[in-house]
């Protein structure tokens, strides 16, 4: 097992329902030598595809994706789930379905950090079916912008994300991948290599 | 001129109504660089407090939280402005209104993250009329946690969240702050020392 999936073993909770709480290291309680190793390791995944920018989407992405941007030394800029007064006209702008939270979001990102000069790292904490993800690849094809890669802390391997964006052909790198969680307690990993 | 204050003329942007814009490298584009700078900054203005945690308020304060947390080598909580499906029944819990948003937000943290053994320093990026701030410790003395420092990038000074604060006696760090702002783009720092 590697660091990530060894500390969802002694540390993360199953919960009926195939819902993974990592609230006391990664989405809540944040665990900032975890979040430089997890960065750390997206660096060494991408590190030779010469991306310039790191994009995730508030909240919990924004703090391994700041971790990330440590390691890359670029900029992360981070979509937004509303309008705030004190944004410009000029966004790029799409909808994301949140399992979590049971609601539909406005996520928008101010046109003046995106566009066809940028290298994409996208960076974010959970990746299940995917939503917010293609989210935020929506915003990268509105922009014009390139993404070289999809770095994600843990994976829930049994719902379609993953699968849909690796036969897209985008490099999806994922440090735990979530293979089976059953509702005592029980959870598996799928072997892969990082 | 300190860092900030530099960064600020150089970069930022005054817009009528004392709107002060830093999207482009501190709440919507992060500055990792900058950003680590801050965090340094704070550490070394509050390192001999005993900190234990540091907390602060989603969304644009995480990122300023994480790398502060880097030089503090402790945990950070941020506070969540809904309830999440995933989180457990016990939280701390107040309202907090946003200047910005124009809304009343219902800030939470859960119970399992801060408690009396807790020494706190909070972390934000504005402090302007203080209500974030106020909320976060609110949470503290529900909680009933000790708070050494509050620790903020940008504090508008014209705005009386600042001085109440420090008239209640806390230690408040911050690194730029804003004595006049005028319509027309002007603006001017208070002197003051690290």
């Amino acid at each position: 097992m590697n660091f990530l999936e060894e500390k969802i073993m002694n540390d993360g909770q199953v919960r009926p329902g195939a819902i993974l709480k990592v609230d006391n290291f990664l989405n809540h309680q944040l665990d900032i030598a975890l979040l430089d190793q997890i960065g750390e390791t997206f660096y060494q995944h991408f590190k030779d595809r010469g991306i310039n920018k790191i994009i995730t989407i508030e909240a919990s992405g924004i703090a391994i994706a700041c971790l990330a941007g440590m390691h890359f030394h670029v900029p992360v800029v981070f979509a937004k789930k509303s309008m705030s007064k004190n944004i410009d006209g000029g966004v790029y702008q799409t909808t994301v379905h949140s399992y979590t939270h049971g609601t539909d979001s406005n996520v928008i990102m101010s046109r003046k950090f995106l566009g066809p000069e940028d290298n994409v790292l996208i960076v974010d904490d959970f990746l299940a079916n995917g939503k917010a993800t293609q989210g935020l690849l929506e915003i990268c094809e509105q922009a014009g912008a390139k993404v070289s890669g999809i770095a994600i802390a843990i994976e829930k391997g049994f719902q379609d994300g993953g699968k849909y964006l690796r036969d897209q052909g985008y490099d999806v790198c994922s440090i735990a991948i979530v293979e089976t969680m059953t509702d005592d307690g029980g959870i598996t990993f799928r072997e892969h290599s990082l």
